[in-house]
């Protein structure tokens, strides 16, 4: 299959690059480095220094035979899209090209202004692109469980039957998002549903809860590791409490720490990103996936680094303090998930031995955790 | 009051900003001729050439004694918005400056491109704007019926309580617009959402219909009347079906014609987003009203214009023409209206002598319709 993957340098994007060359495919990974220049004008970079793209794709090459392409260019215009689409002509198409921190999304109007057009404008054009060049191919796009924001139902799995007045349809499941970033995902899933039944495209739009994990079956050595983020603006929660722990700051809970939400390590979001691709919906189908493995409360999982801690002989502290986000911090959370496992997913756990592992990798690069990057710089209330 | 009209030289935005200027409220309205420049582009003028926004502000002046300032600025920009918000410091913000045609949405990928971002930017910058200058103004903004599009259940004003496995909440009505303009102001509506919620705006999203309507109680003479078109481009409904009749050519009705859709006069937008600007909601509320006063059929509409050319003498025929839209073509449709009647609106309604008065107007123009500009030029199926 020949495979695109946009935001191909990020988190997800160059394990998922690396797994899909490892799987035989013909890859092309395209990234325009926004992670990396946002990194670096928030003082936000990763534990570890990441070789550029191109490097890591000689490293991996080299070290472990895997071919794949790689390219540096801005998704969000028009020409660069519709050249890579009429040249690459991918079969299937994985997007992650989007700016991914909620902080940074409300961090100033400009900031916002860069959130909202370069998210919307990749996938309008990623959309077009397929009307013009690929009506028949996959699209695989990440979304977020955020879009649903906390309800007091229970979520669905992007779709909900609304009977009313002793009539009844079906519709996309209603969102509301809690930052700005996650906003511009619902704006996404109007957008691609448009798109999807009036230009009969396949779409898959995975609602992906917080990610942890440092590393993959495909990537183990310290230079080719995904970025791992620790601070308040790229780093979720799992790993910030464990960079945390390891710098020995008391973990960072967020007012109450009711906040729920349904997690998953790294290795399932590449696992489920493979089981969609290997399963396309029909023409037409906006196929939507709640992808995570588990859900928790913030204090939940403090408590579970706290554990963690304990078998490699860390004491971990825990503390709230002032939420900086406008959000509910005890609430009904029940989502659905049922469709990733029924394609076979088989979860990896947060177990403690899964989170003392990754404390030992950290603890090996503790140096250069640096603590200014620890406490919340931007707030919404 | 201090009233910002965006949009302020399109087919509502100049009527808007001349009834609040007669109304004695100081007024600046703030338009980059967006509208101008594709109707140039695509031929598609309206029936009577607009002087300059400077220049009819300069005329109701001298003719009406009316002031009103004016101002040519690309409100897609950020530093443009903010510029005005703290100079003008605006009490009430009607927000028009979108890119209001379906068709050119989809004529071609930079259209689209161009509609959503600049629809989008200008919707962002004015709530960035409110949050740093004018926390405590009032944004009245432009919706349409169409983000709805024609589910099968009752269409309610905006919002919708869902019972769902024992427990219930609130959520904005699912959308699902027919056109990609249509889709970006669903994507306007859930932006405007999170800020309401998220920085205690107070917001009124008036979902309006097609309008129809060549004057208003401020503008009579000729050359101040509001843009009539009727192309395929920018012309609504009935002011197309009018012109076709006044130029001897059948009133194109695309497929079945059992499209319903929620119609309103002109006269009645003023009369609304009057009404809409004299009752502000709370902080933290987005009112949202359904703003038309009866629906018809596009077959009922050729009947009404049919009857109405009986009055003034023309012989009208009916033709339909294969629908160039992807769209049900026969569909349920029951939405309320009801909010606008209780803040005191008193509807103008379609009678064949309201039809017959615009025809009168069209015919003293007749020499100037362009029979090149009926058909669609425009598919999307």
């Amino acid at each position: 299959m020949r495979i695109l993957v946009l935001g191909g340098d990020g988190y997800l994007g160059w394990p998922t690059a690396v797994h899909f060359a490892a799987q035989g495919h013909t890859v092309l990974a395209v990234d325009n480095y926004l992670r990396r220049e946002i990194a670096a004008q928030t003082d936000s970079e990763p534990l570890l220094e990441a070789p550029s793209l191109p490097e890591r794709a000689r490293l991996v090459r080299h070290r472990q035979g895997l071919e794949l392409d790689v390219e540096i260019a801005d998704l969000a215009e028009l020409a660069t899209v519709r050249r890579i689409f009429e040249n690459f002509e991918p079969d299937t198409i994985i997007h992650y090209a989007e700016q991914p921190s909620a902080p940074y999304s409300l961090m100033s109007p400009e900031a916002s202004s860069l959130t909202l057009n370069n998210n919307l404008n990749v996938t309008l054009n990623v959309l077009l692109a397929m009307v013009e060049a690929a009506p028949s191919a996959h699209l695989v796009k990440l979304g977020t469980m955020g879009e649903y924001g906390t309800p007091n139902i229970d979520i669905e799995e992007g779709w909900i039957t609304i009977d009313h007045n002793g009539r009844s349809d079906r519709f996309l499941y209603p969102r509301a998002a809690g930052s700005l970033y996650h906003t511009t995902k619902v704006l996404d899933t109007d957008l691609i549903w448009f798109y999807v039944r009036t230009f009969d495209l396949a779409v898959t739009d995975l609602m992906q809860g917080p990610v942890y994990g440092l590393r993959t079956k495909e990537l183990v050595d310290d230079d080719l590791l995904p970025f791992f983020h620790y601070d308040d603006i790229f780093g979720t929660v799992v790993n910030r409490f464990l960079a945390q722990a390891v710098a020995g700051i008391p973990l960072t809970v967020y007012g109450a720490g009711g906040q729920t939400r349904g997690y998953l390590n790294l290795m399932d979001t590449i696992q489920c990103v493979d089981l969609a691709t290997a399963s396309a919906p029909a023409a037409r189908e906006l196929r939507i996936l709640n992808q995570f493995t588990e859900t928790f409360t913030v204090l939940e999982l403090a408590e579970a680094v706290c554990a963690a801690g304990e078998i490699v002989g860390l004491d971990v502290n825990v503390k709230s303090i002032p939420n900086p986000r406008r959000e509910a911090e005890e609430h009904y959370y029940n989502p659905a998930h049922s469709g990733l496992l029924d394609l076979g997913l088989e979860p990896h756990l947060m177990t403690a031995e899964v989170l003392a592992e990754m404390l030992q990798v950290i603890q090996r690069h503790k140096e250069r955790i640096d603590r200014g990057r620890i406490m919340p710089r931007v707030k919404w209330k």
